[in-house]
């Protein structure tokens, strides 16, 4: 049994400070780091990553939506052409941020909504998938399970990663539950980590509408944003170390 | 005799437009490519490149303070690494973006406000210098002639190119004459073309408070956000090669 | 035969010129005039402003989405109340702006995919209406002929002006012929000009798909951004003019 | 012995918190609300007025320059006309918002490097004052005690009030002791309270070279954005009421 722990960081952006990323990197393999999209600048990024490379945590870039006044959860009309150039630039600026630490981002992961839009609009997965792969054919690509953004990878002959979510419900489609709706949120560390113990013990998730379900993961993402971010994680890891899961980045730093 | 034609282009942002670039394209041998920070966008970035390579025009990263509102002509207080780490999220998102054309960014020539700071602070100069060479070692520098900037980045073993202005007034030390000045600003397009070729004859420059002065000169900056630019672009163009000027890129695109 | 001709003005930027409102508002009655959301900003406000002043045009706000990369053309999710919010700070903007020149905001027009949703959802359309009673019971509303807006803003009692455009063809339900189908956009001055005379003598739009339909119209709005702008609504002047028309604000300035 | 208790709050932007407002909102009698130029956006001055009407608190407008990233902490170069509109922009935002909750906006003080210009430079505070009684002539200023912007004012026959700082160390000139200089910033909370007592029993400010010096005040500023801010609210407050201050706001809200 062995997993990776992923988390959203460096969401700070000027003056204005996000979740606990001194502490988060403490406890994650591998972090999702914002490019200035939706969140992040130039002092962010560089301090996030110098921070990362000090843990030895595995970095990728996290791109999403030009909102920051949304946090990048808002659905920006834009066309797949458009969203390839504004992640691009996105991918591009932490790339070069990092040569100045250095270290080396590994991986790409798409934000909020442009992650939910890349899972269900195939157009959109290719047109990321195609962008990475020009800016650097050695990134690999971290995608929800089971979307359009991990099988337009895959179809590219990309090195992909497949997540899941810690403290969100599933339902048997394999979808998330929607939020706003009952079973959306887990919010109790405990029932978060049996819930995952169980998982990498059979390979299936439970669901709120059925019997478990096959899942592919290789990693597990903890959200660092939210209160209780820091308690989740820890728990999770503890949970995991004592039923002998071995948390490993999915790929070296 | 031969020198590079090089223009600030790609300043366009969102619905708004900057010049003529479609036509300047057409005449500079180099483009130095607003990066996202003074001006431009990912899509602006994205068509400027393609027409810069369309026409075999050589590009640079031209990056700036992060102040659309001021067009990168206001001083914004920064420390040095600061702007390092402003200057590398820049450039990094010009050569992202420069892959999906595919195209190379070969230089990096400093904006406005960000380009007079570096000429006069070695702090900032030498700054700016280890950001572009820890970025890629192959980036060479385009600095104004005889700056901070040119000796950080020569300094720094870096391959440098010097330029001189087509439309500004010198003085004798070598410096330009402050904007708001008696004899700052060349207007017309046939006495800037006769003064450069006066100075590519003679390698001297002439000022307007002595006698010519010697000045080193790969490339002659031509504005291209200006009324009159194309104009001027046009005419020293046709009068340098007129004179048996070899006009060509100081690199190769 | 009584009219007004108002055009979306003060869309500059920084650095960034958009339109000629120098000459528009030289044949305009009133001028929408864009608040920092989609487009502008203090300085240009403030110009703009003072040029309508001088010319005896009738000034409004012009408020949309805070999306400059977008020029408001863009849906950006956001409830009702976070629009009326939005609304508020920018109608409060240019109203502030205004009392520098001083000259004063006399209506609200939404601008955009603001307009284009205020049209058809009525929750958004009450939003904006109170939200702009609350800030001036004074100010009036210009709202697109048949819509919500116009129908919300009355309902609320406010004065209420509607507007029809000289360059989109319209449907015999009313609504305008959607962008990028046949007959959607006239760019012919002179077919537009016919146009607007015969529905000026007979309160009857020609429309594309049937017999002319009765609309209701105290404006006619002229694009003030796009190329031919200035000529389009010189012929139309010139035309209205030489039918007897009265070409007259809806409102003093 | 009467004194208010002022604070910058409203200083949150989009997902991110700054300060503990709900807590400081029920410690300060006059809450400085940011205007969407430093920080803030027009829900978060929704929320915060709606929340300092709740608790009776008098709001002030807190203008400050157009750059978050720098929380208007940096010095950005722009003329007196141009910081006039862009202030003017910044109040009409607060004041048009304010009308939504209904609260009256009854000040303005100018916030971080805006404050330190308008208190140095009299062509600054000019253009505020200016600025503020066109825009509406009820509305008063809080100023630095001592500072261009507080002569300003008074000269303009404009209601002003004069604040000094809890956690600030003064000069025997009447000046601020500069950041990074020892007796520069006061941490210890009951150090502050013990000092304002003595200042509100004698009228005089204790400094750090020399005898305690005559100073005016109407309102004392607690800062809200850093940590320990509400501790030292709490104890000032505590204090200042245990000497028998009477705790009011220098406007009624």
């Amino acid at each position: 049994m062995r997993i990776d722990l992923n988390s959203d960081l460096g969401e700070s952006f000027g003056p204005w400070q996000m979740g606990d990323d001194k502490t988060m990197l403490t406890l994650v393999n591998s972090a999702n780091i914002a490019c200035g999209g939706h969140a992040s600048d130039p002092d962010t990024m560089y301090e996030t990553l110098k921070l990362a490379a000090k843990h030895g945590v595995t970095v990728g870039a996290h791109p999403g939506f030009n909102d920051r006044e949304g946090f990048g959860r808002r659905d920006i009309p834009m066309s797949p052409q458009e969203i390839a150039r504004m992640v691009a630039a996105q991918i591009g600026a932490l790339v070069a941020v990092a040569k100045l630490v250095p270290v080396e981002v590994r991986y790409v992961k798409p934000h909020g909504a442009l992650a939910n839009l890349a899972a269900r609009d195939m157009d959109v997965a290719v047109a990321i998938s195609q962008a990475v792969r020009q800016i650097d054919g050695n990134l690999a690509v971290l995608a929800i399970s089971g979307t359009c953004m991990e099988k337009a990878a895959r179809d590219a002959g990309m090195t992909v990663f497949s997540e899941i979510f810690a403290d969100r419900g599933y339902l048997s489609t394999g979808q998330l539950v929607p939020r706003g709706t009952t079973g959306a949120m887990i919010h109790d560390a405990e029932e978060a980590a049996e819930r995952l113990v169980a998982f990498l013990k059979t390979g299936e998730m439970p669901v709120i509408d059925g019997n478990p379900i096959p899942l592919q993961a290789h990693s597990i993402c903890v959200h660092g944003d939210s209160p209780g971010a820091v308690e989740m994680a820890r728990e999770i890891r503890v949970r995991l170390k004592a039923e002998g899961v071995d948390l490993n980045a999915f790929l070296a730093p």
